[in-house]
């Protein structure tokens, strides 16, 4: 997707030129936004609401593959696993900032298509991009996005307030960004071996979106305030459901109970897995970058999202003395393991 | 100094155990911090007051050189400089994010080394780390660091308020940095062409220090309101006097006259122009990294400002429609040319 038919050099814009181009098209669309791009800082006001900061960063090589990640797609999710983070707080994302290292590899035309994306992203989520930072890289593009989001104080939600018998509730369904992962990762590897051979991903829409379009679950701090529903924990799903439990749990200091058969996984999910022979479970418990809430409800609210098609409960909290176990489909209690994904490793 | 005597591999740490490793030592001192390290997002609660943020992105070999650079500054700066952002909107900074992406011939020992900066910046400046990332490289080492701070709404200074003959002033004393970086950089390559010669760089201790220990000017946004002076437009020099006054100029739409003879520089730095065939009216115009703060004050706050021994008038605002322009030591009148630091070039 580099191969633009018009290539314009870097250095040809500068630095200062380079944010006035790819910036000049965002608008400022949320009141709490007062100064947007173009000074030394943001200026936010989020009147009687307490503020929250999120932040992380994208490495080529590491967090992404530009052979087969396009840089529009790329931008989209840049943006979209901060917003995750806010709406993990049972928060509200509105600004963002934009940090961009990059190699004198992308012409100017590939960072409009990135820019795209963190468009697209700001459009659907409804944030603005507020600052940001760009400039030279000596090898691949790094990209660094802070979400900055707000929520009335009794809203927010840690990771550390589960009981005892509170219910596990996850939202959407779980391992198809891994299996469209696996799927491309394949394709690669393929053209690898041979480069006539055109990409087989036909038919695999929903798990390649999962992998290359995720979307943050803005939707779900609305909702579950529309349910009368406070959850006591919540974190999202971008290590895999097994680490993010063992957040849950470790900073509540509580155990749990997971039942495998109630897990949520889409069938398209489920059928790749069984192609590339991979147990599905373990692609939810393991995967990752799914960015579907994971949260805990008192048992007392159970009425409340038991019927809801777009949250599954999926186990319940106990004393931490009983450890983390996964009771499986043929009814065995296994401990769980913790298997994120680490960039270290 | 990465030759550090033991060194532990990033990778037997993971990624939420070096996270964990690096920030144990960092305390919360500011009431405005809700929640810091270890949730998906930071909370803040600024009670009355907007919110400052800004973000800045260091990578290896573009901002700095580790061959002279060691860990420990390296991680001062990189926060000193965001610090500084926020003073240039005459607001005070409380909080910061740091991500760091990383390769692995650093050892975590030489993290520890940069976090022992961090620290100190923060320390220093009495600011909280309440969030980050760490993630590996495949090349070198990058730091994202995002500065949040707060003012009350109507001491916030853009910079795009300056008016016709507004005073242009001047904290400190500027040029120091880019002699300092000069001074680095002969050093280096003597020692390239003969490894066996020691570096020379002693009775140089003032302009090296602002190269490597560059500090924010917290104290002025705190100084100007004990001499009652709201500022009408404000920037941070980090791209050198010429550059920043081009961006005050063409944001609140003005002109300026700025009087060579004015321009603050130290005798060290002066001495060491020359020694290195520099103008050093041209090293305070256009070397950057001082991060000293460069604003406008109406002409009649004259009297409140002008006998400050740390603050320096240089010039005075004029309509657009007479241009930028230098009255050298010769009484000739000059077009001022903006030669910042751009990392493009």
């Amino acid at each position: 997707m580099l191969e633009n038919s018009s290539k314009t050099d870097l250095s040809s814009l500068g630095e200062f030129g380079l944010i006035d181009h790819l910036t000049k098209h965002f608008e400022i669309v949320n009141e709490s936004s007062i100064k947007g791009v173009g000074d030394d800082a943001a200026v936010i006001e989020y009147s009687g609401k307490q503020t929250l900061v999120s932040t992380d960063m994208l490495v080529e090589g590491v967090h992404f593959d530009l052979s087969y990640v396009p840089l529009k797609h790329l931008g989209y999710k840049a943006v979209t696993v901060n917003l995750s983070d806010i709406c993990a707080m049972n928060a509200m994302p509105k600004q963002i900032t934009v940090s961009i290292a990059v190699s004198s590899r992308f012409p100017v035309e590939a960072l409009e298509e990135l820019y795209s994306g963190i468009q697209a992203a700001c459009n659907n989520y409804k944030v603005d991009l507020v600052g940001g930072d760009t400039t030279t890289s000596l090898t691949g593009l790094i990209i660094s996005v802070t979400a900055i989001g707000e929520a009335l104080k009794e809203d927010i939600t840690f990771r550390n307030g589960a009981n005892d018998k509170d219910l596990i509730c996850v939202t959407g369904d779980l391992g198809g960004a891994y299996m469209g992962l696996q799927l491309l990762e394949r394709e690669k590897s393929v053209f690898k071996d041979n480069p006539n051979l055109q990409p087989d991903l036909e038919g695999n829409d929903y798990i390649l979106e999962r992998q290359l379009k995720p979307e943050a679950r803005i939707d779900i701090p609305i909702l579950l305030k529309a349910l009368g529903v406070k959850p006591t924990s919540m974190i999202d799903v971008s290590d895999g459901l097994a680490s993010e439990l063992f957040h849950l749990c470790k900073q509540s200091d509580k155990g749990c109970q997971l039942f495998e058969e109630k897990i949520p996984i889409d069938p398209m999910t489920y059928d790749r897995a069984r192609q590339f022979n991979l147990d599905p479970t373990l692609c939810a418990l393991s995967g990752g970058e799914d960015y579907e809430l994971l949260f805990t409800v008192p048992l007392a609210d159970h009425e409340k999202i038991a019927n809801h098609p777009d949250i599954t409960i999926i186990g319940h909290m106990t004393p931490r003395s009983e450890g983390l176990n996964l009771i499986t489909k043929n009814l065995v209690s296994a401990p769980l393991k913790a298997q994120g994904w680490d960039s270290f490793k």
